[in-house]
């Protein structure tokens, strides 16, 4: 069975029932996230052997958050503990033109504070065949971009693949800061993820008809960044997502995937979105266990858009859906037909 | 008043809050449901006498299943009571591209091991006006097969209108199987209720066009199968539903009525849905409601899918609709505007 | 900062949770609103000081009602205490062609039994800019229908801008009365806020192409149906919201404002329902914030069929969104897309 | 099977969920309740042929007490449909020194101004053998005073057993009003139930050493007050509960019966209270069940006792426990031991 | 109307429902609430004019904190808006043996990093008749002690009341830091409000008898403890609760309060608990409350203890309960009747 | 680490909210327990390598139960997927005289259908220091019956310390069979832990004064059984259970290691009960890991009863507690006060 490791946060996220405004909450529902721990729990889903390496505080609620990669099969033994806080963030779901809205509340977490030393790399890595990370890690403090750094030099001289999403969040660092850092990461990255958007924010890779943010999804403009990006690089591949947001409630999506030589599309499907989170990352999962699988190209990119397109359907940040859920959109059938 | 008895099981069913995927589940709602169970329902709240024929363990869990038909106005003085346990089926909603899926947990449920002798079907279908059941319940075990069919040559020697909703189930039984029992039921059936897949199904009635899974529907293949149908089992009339899944969140609904000789179509709704379960059911109430009251087959058809629309926006099996707000549908008014 | 006093009824609202029907519910969501009073809180939400009249029964539930106003800040000071009950009204959502349903149980409620001398209006209204109530509340009962009268012409009489939404309920009483009574507090009327429904209902204002009730939105019927008005009582503006109901799930939404020379119309946008109720009192608000603000026309019916639209997507009949929001829908950005 | 018909009001119980105080309350459970409806469900959950005897409203609202009725097995053939409200009370739990607290909001309701002809008492009562109410119904308003003699009159006339529990609410009439209109009725009553408080409340009975507020039960006042009582009206048997309480978490509880010659009472439990509500009227509803099954006085006390005090283990009013477990516990079982 | 002004913090309390360990929880309860805030919303309840000062960061969390305070009437005028986050404490219930749990999550918070000069105190405290905080206020960070030092001094100068709670927090100081801090702002305060173990956490105010941590109460210890406070400090009044804590599910409780001279304590009750957390707040308020309205001794602790333990009968950690309330209890009426 | 395989089956509990009965229930929580997996639990939770086997459906219901099991930190690598069902047991929560009630839907599960063939002993026993199991698996079926004994058998063999927990079900077999069964596992045990009245249902172990079902806890008998029981088996240590049921609510409890030479007893507790199931299963879980820690008998039976006591606090089965916390309790610290 092959291993992935996966390196970022665990937050807890905190978002009011249904449809309700922050202002209207009277309870939370609880769940625990990040774009990496995300990727995690779908590779463990898809039977891989997926290990998480964070650091989270030693009291019940960071208890709870190893509880809950436990609980859908991830290795959690590489999990620091110590530290003060688990980092939050507030959810609230937004619907048709109303958007969805985060409130970051991760200030001085755990994984933010730790030090380099704190953790074994060469330990943590051994056994490994993937190492993933994504662009908010390294922006949490610059302890973190460190760790970073070491973690996927680490994973370079074992020879581990390492895929990266690029992930711009601007409430974390600048675009300057982002470049600066993100292009010392990427010099050991092998697969790239991202979208045209963030190949804008993080490295100014800016092409003609870049127009992610409308309904209309920008097929030419992908196949353009991903050259730019990949020969800047020199990634192996570079997968895009392509998103038309019509409205909180209903997204277009593809993606893409480029090999350096050929780019490949996946079908659009047009989502009612349950929950909006982490779409992207269920998208970094379906590369993972594709490449890992040996799929092809195309078979690649089918997966990993309807992995992404399925996520928008399930509730919370995980993309909890099965291969053979996966397989089945991908081969065609968007019906949702009941199945007994 | 009319009298209409409905005989099948009536299962717990058991599904995790809003859109929550079984395995994110830490509680799930409790209702009561089954084919025959939720036309009984339909049909009491319709205004109708409507008793129900069934086998719970006598328990608390059985207990509540005859409160909740009570509750909806159903006769269930002629529920039997014994038996090991309640069958069970697990529901968890789907959404957009990802399909809703049912576990059935119904192995050795008190009405699988009822044995034949335990009804008197002289005496519960004595004042009965219309006998219903379905393709289900033969299924369920061979005892209840020969109680089945005990039951329609009873309620056939009385002269009570007798229908039944094909309905198959292949986790229940083969086609095969089927065939040979259900064969044997039509004997007995006054009016069959089914659509174009489930007559390839039972009976291997196939025609040119059948495309019953896609998003089409195909008006003329059900004309030519219930054409074969009624000529083959000499039904009175046939129904049949047409659906067309766009996806688990919206579908395309129509039907159609057969008399032996003119097929009346239904106009054709996009039901959005709120519960998927139990729309056919609310089409065959609405037959057996529109055919007791005399209503011409165009009226029955528009009624009967009316209902089976609104139906889907129903939580919960049971089409807990009123005839007023099914004729406001079927005469036009798909607006949903507040009603004060 | 420009004080705001809106007078009228403030009633316990009860919701089944969801989709569920009535004769489903085991539990009802509590909330208070009315007309006049989702307007307060929405001009307190906007920053206005907005201040609430009106009478609650001096006993907790009372109280609720007051504390679910004085939570989104409005000043609650002018709440006269006493009487017997607080009014409730019982919502059922609904969806897809299945309507949403009110029933009414504010018979007797302490604002309808309150006498003329309760309220000193020169008292309540000093440092008033605008006073804003519509027509369910004099419809209420007769005290009340005097009560508005004395309101309107004190407001007058002290100068303060007076608007008011006709807003017809059949329930509350006949459209003879609605007129006369209409007609005389019209007299004190600066904004009339109404739809072209409304104007028929209470003024008999029929122009030719009134189809309010279909998807289609009749623009120029708006036009003639403001001048009619407009001319009738000399208001110095009318607006107008527009509504396509498409279905319980989906609403087409626009709105017009007339100065009595040239009509503004608002883009027009789709709505996916959250909950449909206080749409039109979000418009009201939008409305009365952009005059004061000292929006033009334009800008003024833009930012309220955005506040309108964006209502339908918040749980409860308070049209809790941010000034930001609005401003951001009406800049055109309805992508909905998540904001970190 | 013995039949009992009760009548009285039936009303919604909102009450907040667990220990909230009202103006925590963002939601209410919805139940249906009233001292006889209780009764009735108590005896309909016992076996026996239960009818209840009400009106209410031709909505939603009304259904739905009417369906909580049908769900426990009792038949509301009886209900009239009309009238313009279902009466409302709210209820506050207590605990601890915390005195659970009741708003009434049943003014208006539609039994409230039902006329007396609505009750056709002969063909509501043949077949009866047994008739009960108490006196919050007479206290409802003067018509349904008048419907109350008429309906003792009848079952009188026709031989019918009539039990009366005397209640007295002080919300709702005057001691005066109670006086006057309980001495008419009670002229036909052939069992009393009530207290040592109702009996000084509404008929004066003042004895030495009434202390019912108090933790102590006044075991020999009630034997004192029985007497007069008895005397007076020449009731068969009176029955009384005895309660101390000794906070709003823990209750004394004990009963007694006196047939005119001799008083026997019930051992003392403390119960530890899920639900306060509907205490007596269990006591009532063992009572009139343990005379239909000629239960002995020591039996028939013995088994009310613990029927009441078992309800108050019970969520909302009614006494949903079984025969077998109020035997149980009134044969000496107080252990509570798991049943497996 | 006397007007009190309250300085501290406002957290987010997030508790699981009922019951439920950290690790069991998938759903938070969330409140909003601090020592000081506790006392604010009592005052307010009771009637006075009562305001809060604090700093909560400028989004919708830290409005819902500000909302929380209006709905239960309390001043918020004078909040600063800034600052990083809202502080959390995470809250699980203890029952019988198992103790409550707090896990703070409050550092960095917006009041934390507030600055001296952000808070007038002139401006805050005009029109102020008594000033409250606490010795968690100082506690918080530097600044903070700063801030509450300011505050005190500029009450003396003002000729307020000033009174303190001094409510040592191991968490966030050492016994070192507070006695140098508390014995600083104990300077300026006239009623000192704390338990023997406090006074002996914070001054090392050792008695023979202390025993608070067991069940029996140390009355005498109190005394004592008292006059050695008040001599250092020069007190008016010294105010002490008493608690015995024989389970997380029941306590006892009294208090005393001692002029300098003479000691009165309060009846002893025993609280079944349904939420331990703001029981000494809820004593504070009573304090406050009944000194300003001129209570004796004797009456103003036999209200104080009475709310406080009315308080553990009430969720969340504001003692929302009524004047006629408290007053009920501390007349001497513990039994928890229904109020009809 | 020590390591500890626990054998059993592993069932979905569905218990109404609260103290709802079953015929209220609208809803259930679900959890997944068995006496045997309830032990794991506790064990991972005190930090031993704790594994579970079992066999569960290769559905997603059988998935939610491996993956409650890996939440907690349970090895569940050893267990088997296939058949049908996973078992079910409905739980309805008793208070006061109200017992609690066990409906058990467990027939055709995947475990009682498995063949004994299906477990690999030798290597799900390898590296293991104990292994634990109870009379209820054995009881399951014959094929589990003789799993059991391959399964003790083998343990033997390799060395490891194996103990059972005797825990008659009467529902599952008879005593006959029972004694028969239990006899020749008990060969294979070393350390049996049950109470008095188990000791009599299993092996007739009579002695004079077993009061066990009564309040009074009856000390010396168990003594006397004790030492029948091990003189009979020769186990190395017997622990006995001690419980006294005041009512559903509170429960006296004790509990006696013998190790054939001495009787130690723990200090006794009365337990505030939360949720009654899986106090006997945690008092187990206390002994092995007490025997493994190299705890003295005093400190083993201090710690276990301990352990139990505090279970009662917890809901669900799972002994959620930490040993820092039974340590707690066990050095007599029993006041529940607030742990900040």
């Amino acid at each position: 069975m092959k291993r992935v490791v996966c390196f970022g946060e665990i937050m807890m996220r905190l978002n009011p029932k249904g449809y309700m405004r922050f202002i209207q909450a009277k309870a939370f529902e609880a769940s625990y996230a990040c774009a990496e721990a995300n990727v995690a729990v779908s590779l463990a889903n898809y039977g891989l052997d997926s290990a998480y390496v964070t650091k989270v505080p030693a009291h019940e609620i960071g208890q709870s958050a190893v509880n809950e990669l436990r609980r859908y099969g991830v290795d959690t033994s590489g999990i620091v503990r110590g530290g003060k806080r688990l980092g939050i963030y507030f959810l609230e779901k937004g619907a048709s033109q109303r958007a969805s809205k985060v409130i970051y509340d991760r200030e001085g977490s755990a994984i933010a504070q730790a030090e380099p030393g704190e953790f074994n790399w060469n330990k943590l890595l051994s056994n490994a065949d993937w190492f993933h990370t994504t662009g908010i890690t390294p922006a949490i403090s610059d302890n973190v971009a460190r760790l970073t750094i070491e973690a996927v030099k680490a994973a370079k001289k074992l020879g581990i693949t390492v895929s990266c999403d690029l992930n711009y969040r601007s409430t974390l660092w600048s675009k300057d800061k982002a470049k600066e850092v993100m292009t010392e990461v990427c010099k050991y990255v092998d697969i790239c993820i991202t979208n045209q958007e963030q190949a804008v924010d993080v490295f100014g890779i800016q092409v003609a008809n870049t127009n992610g943010t409308k309904n209309g999804l920008d097929y030419e403009g992908c196949v353009s960044a991903a050259k730019l990006l990949s020969e800047k690089f020199n990634f192996k591949k570079a997968a895009f997502t392509l998103r038309g947001s019509i409205s909180a409630s209903d997204n277009r999506l593809s993606g893409m995937i480029y090999d350096g030589d050929e780019a490949f599309f996946a079908p659009e499907y047009t989502a009612h979105i349950v929950d909006r989170v982490g779409g992207g990352d269920a998208f970094s999962a379906g590369i993972i266990f594709s490449l890992l699988k040996g799929y092809d190209n195309q078979r690649t990119v089918n997966f990993s858009v309807a992995a992404s397109c399925l996520k928008h359907s399930v509730e919370h940040d995980f993309g909890l859906v099965s291969v053979a859920e996966v397989e089945a959109l991908a081969s065609g059938d968007t019906s949702g037909r009941v199945q007994r």
